[in-house]
């Protein structure tokens, strides 16, 4: 395991800063995020300092997202909501602001304003084969 | 195993209908978005008919999310791009459409336009305690 101690999910993994912890084991801890968009906005983030998907084990993921059935349910309810969506930002580009990696869980009611409807485009002729090529050859490096 | 004959993310993970597919293992399937918000937008589907994450098992979510880190970079590498976000929508007011439950890899670059700052409150005094304990209470239903 190793931990940032500047970093402030690591203190809340590691019980140094408070926060409302909602499920922790080995591997992972959810708690609220203290700036949420809907009421019952949890995070679940691994307790090693890990700032980038790139370095996250590949059982390290599965770890985090064996809780999201559970967690999600549980933050939905707890959130009065009817749905919500689960959230990496990978990068800050992708809207990353704690270099510590996390998934947000982040309960959804039709009149919570938060919208969310991003413009879909599609591929010219040819495009999408060529795309594939490339994500099959990432895959293969 | 159970497939929806009407699902089209069935017949995708059938073979029955085509798509640019980048993997495929006992549990899922990825394959490029064919409305994408960017170049390299695929989605991560289970093999079985699941709608709801409250339907997935915790251990078909944990092999979809092993797949995150290489299949992110991977997606990020072919699309160009310098970072990315992986989203699922869970129900209809969280955007989902097709049900079939899947996860989004969308690609992200500075110029996308895509933009996604929902605007994050914060709980009243008291409010953080009381939704934390009502997860919890949520998670020993």
């Amino acid at each position: 395991m190793s931990q940032n101690p500047e970093c402030v999910f690591c203190k809340i993994a590691a019980g140094v800063i408070p926060a409302a912890i909602v499920h922790q084991d080995a591997t992972a801890v959810a708690f609220l995020d203290i700036h949420p968009l809907a009421p019952g906005h949890l995070l679940i983030v691994p307790r090693d300092h890990i700032t980038s998907m790139s370095d996250l084990p590949a059982e390290t993921s599965a770890a985090l997202a064996r809780l999201f059935p559970r967690l999600g349910e549980a933050a939905r309810v707890a959130g009065g909501a009817e749905g919500y969506n689960i959230l990496l930002n990978n990068g800050t580009v992708a809207g990353q602001f704690v270099e510590h990696l996390h998934f947000h869980v982040i309960p959804r009611r039709g009149d919570d304003g938060l919208g969310f409807r991003w413009v879909s485009g599609s591929y010219a002729e040819g495009e999408a084969e060529r795309i594939r090529a490339a994500v099959t050859a990432a895959l293969k490096r």
